[in-house]
């Protein structure tokens, strides 16, 4: 076989193998690619277009309290049903960039430089991925966020805890804004999980942002060709969205359910996340109802990348049947 | 708001805008983006790296002639049921890169660059996504083809109608070779399509690569870690592949089904580029039952992009579930 520039660069390393490393360890192997593609993903819906960016994917040991309503062993089951290791979970999260009605719009931010860090890279690629995707953040007019838990809100700083889009507005849904800005709300937490979501809203809207934000009410639009829609229970002012540009129209589910294999499939657990599961329980079934019966598509903030689906009726749950991947817009 | 680069850039055209035009036309829009992500994907099989490059989708009216044993109106059905455009149909072509015992193997090779062009771009893109995916071609050690259709065969050849991968062993299954080479078996054709599949492979394989290739055999491993495994019918010496490395499996069928959503969920059905539709459907069966009894990964290369699931029954035909995208390799 001819000399090719990868022989060339690893010749030496192979020659200084050892006889007593396997045979493959001296050949002039192929090196191995250590990046995966970067991951975005885009999409019209009529004449706009989302571009899916996907923050990377947390990965944790099953938990006995993952699901407050059930056994692990069922949640386990659950997971090997899906083809997934029964031992972990493994969550996507993947913020949207809509460009509509002339507006470069970001819907949720992922979780921001300090968990890239400590993740390893695992999450917090929503920059790098924009970056990728070739959008410049200074170019983003809007940041839409959807509820304020760390995951939706903790991108819209950089490192430096400024706005990560120094041009854009940031809308916030009215209710939440109300909820976790009030003082006796957060004086009535007793759990250490809802003290610390309190804490880090605050980080980032009072000490990150000084409170510039403009609350948003649902019902309305709340950028063109975006409508906020009242999905509350996982948090208090916990949104959803519906894209539409003429007959085009995507479900933005944000999370309404986690894993669809988990939590459509079973849409009465309840994720340790959702703050009043029984509201929780009640939007979902409402909204996945509604998607069936109009047959329409969602996008899913925690469904695996790129997060577009049709959803079905499957014995007491839903199924999420994911779009294809189109190698063109 | 600021000024950004991009209000900048389309300030003049705003300006120029008459009166007549919609508002919108005047606004400073955010451009669209004209680029799908480059479509590749990495996962690893043991300690094996499999990269899949798509070489995009074609789409074709939905024809009388798709489905030689049903009805117009039931692929029809069985698109709609997939959320699909019932009156067209959409197939991905995602030939592989293995990087496996130290050797850089290519499986299949994609529409060429001919379709590149003819299709506008549809396909003929693993060239460019190959590219995009940091492989050189000139690196390639080897390229196993599954069979001699064209759109496994074709990428073989540059546009100068040269080997695309300069350093390369061709490898094809000694059965496929024997059957299209033999000049008996071309003059018994009487179909133009089956007539117009000789005559391609003559001219990828005699006039383009003047017939150096190595055939392989079934049962055998035709490059470290890729048992070529016999699943003949879609074409005489159609073969699929299993990859291992540690632990790590995952069966590569090439075309024992085209999409799984029409022809894994009905694996009756007889698309009409199955050579031998009986023994195509016989091979079908047995595979699909394998994968279900085995638990075995599936890499399907008319499967939408990716195209790396988990098989399932699915009342008298199967279902494809696909694996969970990873945003790290």
């Amino acid at each position: 076989m001819d000399l090719t520039r990868r022989h060339v660069l690893t010749g030496a390393a192979g020659l200084a193998a050892t006889p007593l490393l396997p045979a493959i360890s001296a050949d002039a192997a192929a090196p191995m690619a250590d990046k995966q593609a970067p991951s975005f993903y885009r999409y019209k819906v009529g004449d706009a277009q989302v571009t899916v960016i996907s923050d990377g994917v947390n990965t944790f040991p099953l938990g006995d309290s993952f699901v407050l309503n059930a056994k692990k062993d069922d949640v386990a089951a659950a997971l090997e049903k899906a083809y997934m290791p029964k031992d972990k979970v493994s969550i996507q999260f993947g913020p949207l960039v809509v460009n509509s009605g002339g507006k470069l719009v970001v819907i949720d931010t992922g979780n921001g430089p300090g968990a890239f860090a400590s993740s390893k890279g695992n999450v917090g690629q929503f920059a790098t991925n924009l970056a990728a995707a070739g959008i410049d953040a200074k170019s983003v007019d809007l940041v839409v966020i959807s509820h304020f838990h760390g995951d939706h809100i903790n991108g819209l700083l950089t490192a430096d805890n400024v706005l990560a889009f120094p041009n854009a507005e940031v809308l916030v849904p009215s209710v939440e804004w109300k909820y976790f800005m009030d003082d006796g709300e957060m004086g009535k937490q007793t759990s250490e999980r809802m003290k610390g979501v309190f804490a880090n809203a605050r980080r980032v809207f009072d000490a990150g942002l000084k409170k510039k934000v403009t609350p948003y009410e649902w019902g309305k639009d709340v950028a063109p060709g975006i409508l906020a829609v009242e999905t509350a229970g996982h948090t208090p002012g916990h949104t959803s969205y519906v894209i539409s540009s003429g007959s085009g129209k995507v479900f933005v589910q944000s999370d309404v359910t986690n894993i669809p294999y988990l939590f459509a499939a079973n849409p009465g657990w309840h994720a340790f996340f959702d703050q009043d599961p029984a509201m929780a329980e009640a939007a979902r079934r409402k909204t996945y109802d509604m998607l069936v019966a109009d047959k329409l598509m969602v996008q899913g903030f925690h469904y695996p990348f790129p997060g577009l689906g049709n959803v079905e009726k499957d014995g007491s749950g839903y199924r999420v049947i994911p779009a294809p991947w189109n190698p063109v817009i």
